[in-house]
């Protein structure tokens, strides 16, 4: 399966060595592909930077959003909660129109707190929608850190992904793609329509919170059922 | 002890009976105690009018807001979200200056959904520890159905309850309560000051959607940590 990432952060990065380790096709998307591989400085927190994550992986290709969405046929949002929208644009409607969007951003900026009102009356994952009614919006994964995402096994025990979106075909591709990474069948919970990413956006500041408390992001969310 | 426990709905009552189970003096506080008895029918969700339970518990008062919140040594607020700042106003300052108030309450309105902007840059606990500055504010137990929160055993396994508070002495002794409930020593997670409330009150919308989902409110959130 070809899959296009976009965003080059953590979370990004991560996903695309995921998806290129399962043996997948993969273009990483940015803003200045030529910039990206530049950087010879860790980022912000600690990172080494893209050239060296890329040396192990030559197979994994590098370009620019719009160039990335036209490969892809699943397209993976890893970009900002706060600029994704506007990554999204530059990608391209054209480039999306019809694939499958699994959206992993929380509308949250880590130092400033919620950028929406989460939980309200919208969530980022139904402003993406309605900004792209061609495209197949799957919000998920985007209740944990991205190490967990791809190797739920780090954390031990039972705990969840949440899957939410209009599309259920697409819902079913993205939870097969989750079971590949390793999520046991029981622990994706489906919450319904992408309506409900208003309700797996707002945990993301109590995460914050947590990973403070706990010191390390190798915990998860578990909906504990009698 | 003395206990207020503000609010006649059924969290209200299902905290009551439990404090009356474990020997603590109980006084129901309501806006109009002569209403409450007067019911006949059972409320909106088929709970047994308030005569009918407190038949089986003649020695748990009925008051005024006022005069329960002046009998107790430790309050509970069980009232509504929408209307709590409401009815601590009307339980006055001076019966509540220098006490513990056991915060459960949601800032949501189950059919309308929630009525401040949760999780952003304010809760109904801070707004209400700024309302009574002389009141120990501790918010705990609002991220659960109320049946769990005094019988944390109907749901099995490990499950948490998030405790915040300015107060670290308030919230000792409210910690020493929910362990008298049945909560274990290590399901107890002290989120730090009642700043914190924005995180606990933000799942309560994804509460109820799950609640419709599992058919049931016997579960509970439960962070499971590697």
């Amino acid at each position: 399966m070809r899959y296009a990432v976009l965003g080059t952060g953590t979370a990004g990065l991560t996903i695309a060595a995921r998806l290129d380790g399962l043996g997948h096709s993969v273009v990483v998307g940015t803003r200045n592909p030529q910039d990206t591989p530049a950087r010879t400085e860790p980022d912000a927190i600690g990172n080494p930077p893209f050239a060296q994550w890329q040396a192990a992986r030559s197979q994994v290709g590098l370009a620019t959003f719009a160039e990335a969405a036209a490969f892809g046929e699943v397209v993976v949002n890893a970009t900002a909660g706060p600029v994704s929208l506007v990554a999204l644009e530059a990608a391209g409607a054209e480039n999306l129109a019809g694939k499958i969007l699994l959206d992993i951003s929380d509308p949250i900026d880590p130092r400033q707190g919620p950028v929406l009102n989460p939980g309200n009356t919208d969530s980022l994952g139904e402003q993406i929608q309605r900004a792209f009614p061609d495209l197949k919006v799957v919000k998920a994964l985007n209740t944990m850190n991205c190490r967990v995402m791809v190797d739920p096994a780090r954390v031990p025990g039972p705990h969840n992904v949440f899957v939410c979106g209009d599309d259920a075909d697409a819902k079913k591709r993205v939870t097969e793609l989750l079971w590949s990474f390793g999520w046991p069948a029981g622990s994706v919970l489906d919450l319904g329509g992408i309506v409900s990413a208003r309700y797996t956006e707002m945990p993301a500041p109590m995460w914050l919170r947590l990973l403070g408390d706990i010191g390390h992001p190798d915990f998860n969310f578990h909906i504990q059922v009698a």
